[in-house]
């Protein structure tokens, strides 16, 4: 009898604590660890961690995009790991070394697929997004023997992938209707060494950045037969002998309705231009070197952090009047930004204080603070629901 | 012993039945079965049906809003019905009457407050969203012992809600900061009879339409002191011979990154403004008379359904060239349709053919249709992390 009630207990144990929790997902978002490996799972509800999640190799430069029922993260190693988390369970469900040294990924328009750009040896797998399979392996090749890194990789509307190759000073618009057979699409000389894109948030303008020439390369993804254009011809690094502490990320770049935000390479500047005809409307003199400038979701105020020594501060900008309205004072190594989907709060990952800080952005003050390791990206589950994240 | 095994396997299997099953819910939504007093819990990744909810009274014009983490709709029936629902177990948790007639509602930024705008006795209420209990009721009152009905309620950045007051010819700004004692910003003399109204995406401009004058009515929330102006001076029912077989609502108004679509009322006409200017730019000849023009997510198409006797029809605007590039026959009474978010499918119901069919945006090819008793609103949870909605 006591054997046979000890059965019933344990059949019942294992029943009542369900691997996943039920609730809803959409409040849900992960912290990388840098140092550690490991990611958190949190919530922007509470503001608490749910989970952490170890064994996600070297995440010194990572990313992470989510499955479109925002269940499920997959993040995107500097190791050439891929690993999906499921969110509901905290747990590490799968983890696939797809290359040597990667840089980044997207996911597509349906959420099957999941691409990666890798460094080492180049060009862009696609995975299925159930299984992490392998579907296809495009290599980069831009000349004979040649293979160029990849980088900028965004995923864009019908079901397309677009990355740039860096020694191929090329951009390639990937067709992925058929994964295992994608077609592509290529346009060559768009400038030298892009080192970095960014797509708008419609999904229509494709903008790389140039690492061997000054300016930036556009490919307008609904005229494609206008070619890629050249915007903001001087845009780049002007002084030759001031260093640049931190080449600014270009997915940190703010598009608010009427202009766009972005940092200046190596100078104190934050840069407004026209987002109809890219001019240059004005130079907003900030703290240090920017690195990301982030538009709040209603894109009336821009938030903006600095490289080394400057990055303990952030500055806010005030979108109608296009000048800084607020210095903060954060703490040591603030790495990266993330706002609640509809921007009532921004954390942000202060590294080399081992915490993550909530702010709420009307009134600037602290919301919340939770103990990290090392905390370098933030990413929102709500991603999942935006093209080019 | 038989009688403590009994009880042993009912608490097995409670235990393993819970209520709510797990998953992400960024891909749920529900579709409204106006007839029933019930709604159609979906999913948007397998296009299937998940439960039905029953006893929500009466939804012949009923509209929802989701909690920020997508777990729960509140749907707004016409008949001052309140109703929250969990998405994961398929059960209306709460029911009040909060008021005789009601015509629409909107969630605040943090997601904490409901608001509903009445018709009868008039005014706004607002509600805790986690237990439904009353936190405030704003009478709209406009003159001495006169209540107005009030339209077009939506939230807006900082926590705010903006609505208009039909017999009053005002727009109401409400800080809910406090929802218990919430401040309220008037603006008088906006125009006669605003009939609904409709905020970008970005939370900027309300734009109220107008019943009794042609025009209509823009509040600039970045910039309150210049008050409300008047755009679009002719717009409104400039034929009084011909009839208005269905008033356009305001909400299906199109706004992409350069124009805003939107229909003429009572003309066979979608117009198209500069969305700086606010000057008229083109008409774009269509089918019938115009009732939702809406933009995919990613702003290159519009689709457009229309009011009887032409609602067995669909069009899609090129919003490159602003042109028609496609007429589909539906079916009888396409009432409403809702984008996935990233836009590569469209849901539309097909009132008199107690269907809704799946298309895809690109190919516009049928992917999937589930019977609903006389469908009409369809709502994504993705909704929940956009403001306006």
């Amino acid at each position: 009898m006591i054997k046979f009630l000890s059965l019933i207990v344990v059949a019942v144990f294992s029943l009542s604590l369900p691997a996943a929790e039920p609730r809803g997902t959409g409040d849900m978002g992960i912290i990388i660890e840098r140092a550690n490996g490991s990611v958190l799972i949190i919530e922007t509800t509470h503001n608490s961690q749910l989970y952490r999640v170890e064994g996600l190799g070297d995440l010194s430069h990572a990313s992470a995009v989510f499955s479109r029922d925002e269940r499920h993260a997959y993040v995107f190693g500097r190791d050439g790991g891929l690993s999906k988390i499921d969110l509901l369970s905290g747990t590490l469900l799968k983890r696939v070394m797809q290359a040597g040294n990667s840089i980044g990924g997207a996911i597509s328009q349906d959420g099957k697929i999941i691409a990666v750009s890798n460094y080492e040896p180049g060009g862009v797998k696609l995975f299925d997004s159930t299984s992490l399979e392998l579907l296809s392996d495009i290599p980069a090749h831009y000349a004979e023997s040649k293979q160029s890194k990849t980088v900028g990789l965004v995923d864009a509307p019908n079901q397309h992938f677009v990355f740039s190759l860096f020694e191929g000073n090329q951009i390639w618009l990937l067709d992925a209707h058929n994964p295992k057979q994608p077609k592509i699409q290529k346009f060559a000389d768009i400038g030298l060494q892009p080192y970095d894109a960014l797509i708008s948030s419609n999904g229509r303008f494709y903008i790389a950045g140039l690492f061997g020439e000054e300016g930036l390369a556009l490919l307008d993804l609904w005229q494609l037969d206008k070619g890629v254009q050249r915007i903001l011809p001087h845009y780049g690094k002007d002084d030759p002998k001031k260093p640049v502490y931190k080449m600014p990320h270009l997915e940190g770049w703010a598009l608010t309705d009427d202009y766009a935000l972005f940092p200046a390479v190596g100078r104190n500047d934050v840069l407004v231009a026209d987002r109809r005809t890219w001019q240059l409307v004005k130079k907003i003199p900030v703290y240090g070197q920017p690195v990301f400038v982030m538009s709040r979701p209603d894109g009336r105020q821009v938030w903006v952090n600095f490289a080394m020594p400057n990055n303990d501060t952030v500055q806010i900008i005030d979108t109608l009047k296009l000048a800084v309205m607020t210095t903060k004072k954060i703490g040591k190594g603030v790495l990266h930004m993330e706002f609640t989907p509809r921007g009532e709060a921004v954390w942000l990952s202060v590294r080399d204080e081992d915490k993550v800080q909530i702010y709420g952005t009307e009134d600037g003050q602290l919301r919340g603070e939770l103990p990290a390791h090392k905390p370098s990206g933030i990413f929102f589950a709500a991603r999942a629901h935006q093209s080019g994240l």
